[in-house]
């Protein structure tokens, strides 16, 4: 038995209404915006829209974790009590005391070797886990990294880059992607902060697919798409939530999830690992901004941030750009997405931006 | 300051160990396998494992949604006095009962309509997010879809069959996914038994990777790459959890989730909406055993399913097998996962696939 299909419900309407007067002009109820470099879609629901007020309001109570309550059995505080496996990489202030740790994460996803040992089964192909997995830690366990002064955090983007020169020389590792995890919602098990650095054999598909995009935009409009992107928002403003000489963070066109932040180097690098100290330090200043500006608009939410950067498997990447996308877990990934990889954002980069750079103000 | 990387820990260790005594032979401690229709990669983190008892010792007590304490509550218990939409199609039995629902979302994340109205903005591309999103509801509010009995499975199915007929002729859709999540980790924000189905202009990413994997597969093999995979699976009988004359269901080689099931038409078919009436009793048969052996073997977890299919654009997609996967969500997403798309499974799916089957004797 068919029945028409009846009009939208009143109670979205209403919705919508609220959102397009605020912005002073009619959107549409949903909209669906293409990834310039990945020619994926997601899309805005601004049927289903919040205002950025409503992000604000929610508690994201679950990202306070065990060890929050008492420093005294932080895994990370003390590393060395705690039984994590020996520093890799210790840095010190004048008086001794360290400041970042990195150290191999006791349970790493990947196991340690030399070459990975090619494991075949019927159709299939395999491989032993091959890699490296190490935990970059900073001091102070109730410190997040929009808490860290400008020169601490320039010291993290230091540390990373040491952790990446040293493992990109190795034999099985062709892509290392480093990430970190805020708030249970986002993964995080251990609350003191801390970033984690994965080197492995395999380029990751998400990657793979921005390599594709933007060497194929390179290859037809002999520009990296990076580029474009960055001249275009500077341009129009609106997306922009902090920028200096050389370093922009702004809210990308087709944002995948709500209150997302792109920090991008202004001059065209396809290389994270070729960053210099200067830069490091205006990185931070960006970045900082970036982190804070989500932290005051959206109730400190849980996040995700990760740099994407070539792989270092000595092909040649001149045609990407590296970048650090930020991700706020502001809402529980749903079947739809989580299957199709169209993301649903309940509202529009822009009305995000806007809310984010205010909260700079 | 680098100090050189120490063993591995004791821990790991001996954890590895209880996994390979079990087995009977030594596995690697991690293993990257890779899907041999996308080319992605997955993690089979032993190192970190789990034997399949520690997974049915887990609690997801948050899969407890709000009405499910009071059915009077329940928005789909009456979907007309809830002032859910119009329905779309009503399956009734002898007595004038209800058995199954179809009617529209009242908070949809596509707007309906007829084109989608493309909008540019600068280097960018988007288009009015025009598309139907449809809510399935079987009766009973405490009875799942392993409770089920096969006959009201295949009621299910022939209900999607149904509404994915309808809606494939509008101009607007071109591609057409139905899923089901259960459980509020598998993103279900509503107790009652329920699956969706959206219909939209765009191909969704997941499914163009495996529609280019496949065509790629045949191009250079002359086979269908699932066809392959199955002979090969219903040989080797090690990851088979059920099968009769037209379906089997298996835990795939490269299983992205703990207990990951994927259920396959045996015949070679591009197409699910041209599913028969016999071959629905003989799907539902096989997909209820797949869905009670999880809910047996991982305690009751949520999990997602998703009806992979050819899209309805009119372009050619022989080389195309249409299938379920079925993904239990054992663990939070972390940011590895989330960002790099490579996932981190804690258990061999041969090992899963053992508890599933034993579950089903």
């Amino acid at each position: 038995m068919q029945i028409n299909i009846s009009l939208e419900g009143e109670e979205i309407k209403k919705e919508t209404e609220v959102i397009s007067s605020q912005e002073k002009k009619i959107v549409p109820e949903s909209e669906l915006r293409q990834d310039i470099v990945t020619g994926d879609w997601v899309v805005i629901a601004t049927g289903r829209a919040k205002r950025p007020e409503d992000f604000s309001k929610a508690e994201y109570s679950t990202h306070k974790l065990s060890d929050d309550k008492d420093n005294d059995d932080c895994l990370f505080c003390d590393p060395v009590k705690s039984g994590q496996e020996k520093d890799i990489l210790i840095y010190s202030r004048n008086d001794n005391q360290w400041t970042l740790r990195v150290f191999p994460n006791k349970y790493p996803a990947f196991s340690r070797g030399r070459v990975p040992k090619p494991l075949e089964e019927g159709p299939y192909f395999a491989m032993t886990g091959t890699g490296y997995h190490e935990i970059i830690v900073t001091r102070d366990h109730d410190k997040h990294l929009p808490d860290l002064e400008t020169i601490e955090i320039a010291e993290v983007f230091d540390a990373f880059q040491d952790r990446y020169l040293d493992l990109m020389k190795k034999k099985s590792v062709n892509y290392i992607t480093i990430f970190h995890n805020f708030g249970k919602e986002a993964g995080a098990s251990i609350a003191h902060p801390h970033s984690q650095l994965i080197a492995i054999p395999v380029v990751s598909p998400y990657i793979k697919q921005e390599l594709d995009g933007a060497e194929l935009y390179f290859k037809s409009l002999r520009k990296c798409v990076y580029c474009e992107m960055m001249e275009y928002e500077i341009k129009r403003k609106a997306r922009v939530i902090s920028e200096n000489d050389e370093f922009i963070a702004f809210c990308p066109f087709a944002s995948r999830s709500a209150f997302e932040i792109w920090v991008m180097p202004k001059k065209h690098n396809p290389y994270f690992e070729r960053i210099t100290d200067e830069e490091k330090v205006q990185l931070a200043e960006v970045f900082k901004d970036a982190l804070s500006s989500i932290k005051r608009t959206v109730n400190n939410p849980p996040y995700n941030f990760y740099i994407h950067t070539s792989p270092c498997d000595g092909k040649d990447y001149r045609h990407y750009h590296w970048h650090i996308e930020i991700l706020p877990r502001t809402s529980t990934w749903a079947g739809f997405e989580l299957e199709t990889g169209i993301e649903i954002s309940m509202i529009q980069p822009e009305v995000a931006a806007k809310a984010l750079q205010d909260s700079l103000k």
